[in-house]
């Protein structure tokens, strides 16, 4: 049976990595993109470019760098605001918040779905984002897709749709799920700060050892300063 | 009393420009936003330039082309595809619909908003575009307004939202409007053809020359080739 063609937003961390390898079970993945804008960690764009070539996509980096001081406010994308420290879930962790972020993305993959006849545009948005960002939450997801159904209305012969089967599962069912699929989440580049070592203490890096400590799933990152609370089980 | 700040997507032809001014009337519009997404008719910029410059907003230029290969299927980018001639209200101008171009635009001008604190985006889509342009109809930028409200929960304190003011408007209307307000409809661009004068016979041609003509408003456009119904009432 011919697979229905697929294209993922591959930014080259844990989650979106796992999703491309997902996908590719049911789907033909044929492209995956990923975006520069103007994030500290551009280092994930090296995973990302990686995963797509084992898995036989396309992959393009779409630049919006030069939007950087338009979409100001970000510790991600500024120098001058620090990256927080401490757990995902914190007030603090709005500093990470990049405007709109989620939908520049889809909107820009969405164009490019329908113009190479692709059925699924995939998205690693999960439930553990819900709470500082906005832009992941099913909610907006779907009315995204509604959106954009209704704005290419009768030239979208393939009835592509954004796709999200992460959305309610927490980054542990995630890191369980890569596992079961054998992806090697050693090469995924999660931390905010982008240095050569994920640092261990921002939100991003705090989040994935706590994930894959939950799933019980061996951690071969190697971080400058590893959180203390996971490091008996990594060790294990 | 302080007026709101407004950012407005202006592409440089007749409804853009006019929208820039009518929206000056009551908001400050402090930018203006333009798209090089590999049009051929990139000359259209040379007046967006021209009119922000007139009313005091900064000019940004977001560079897309790089995403041209995957917005393949239009004429309007793809030298292989011929932009065809006759009325806008027709099948073939099918060939110059660039997919989700809306929906792009109005994401990225979205994200600014919400970092810049601005309280209206505003864009000119037109009730003539709605036959041909399922992203130009009020049913798609309600939804798409939605969406983005959802995905900026929590980061709108602005209260952000798109404003198409000619969505139920004709290009008539429209080039009325551009009359009581002043504003010099010549250095507008609508060819789509994008050669050193306006062709006179393409889709947006035909329009923009129709409009005017029964608007009774002068046409003072140096047409390659005007269109001969409508070139009485001009000299009128």
């Amino acid at each position: 049976m011919t697979r229905l063609k697929a294209l993922v937003l591959l930014s080259g961390g844990m989650d979106s990595v796992t999703l491309a390898y997902f996908a590719s079970k049911q789907y033909d993945v044929r492209l995956a993109l990923s975006f520069n804008y103007g994030q500290r960690h551009k280092k994930e764009l090296d995973f990302a470019r990686e995963h797509a070539k084992r898995l036989g996509a396309e992959h393009r980096i779409i630049d919006l760098s030069h939007l950087c001081d338009l979409l100001k406010g970000s510790s991600l994308t500024q120098d001058d605001i620090i990256v927080p420290d401490g757990h995902y879930a914190e007030e603090t962790m709005k500093a990470t918040v990049v405007p709109n972020r989620n939908a520049m993305m889809l909107s820009i993959a969405y164009a490019a779905g329908i113009s190479g006849g692709y059925s699924a545009v995939f998205t690693a948005v999960h439930a553990g984002d819900h709470f500082i960002y906005p832009d992941c939450r099913p909610q907006f997801i779907s009315a995204l897709d509604t959106a954009l159904e209704i704005g290419n209305a009768g030239f979208n012969p393939q009835g592509l749709k954004i796709m999200a089967p992460f959305v309610s599962m927490t980054k542990a069912e995630i890191a369980s799920t890569a596992h079961s699929l054998g992806v090697p989440l050693e090469s995924t580049w999660s931390c905010y700060k982008g240095a050569a070592l994920h640092c261990g203490t921002c939100g991003t890096c705090h989040e994935r050892q706590e994930a894959l400590w939950l799933a019980g799933v061996p951690d071969k990152t190697v971080y400058e300063c590893p959180l203390p609370q996971f490091i008996s089980e990594r060790k294990a």
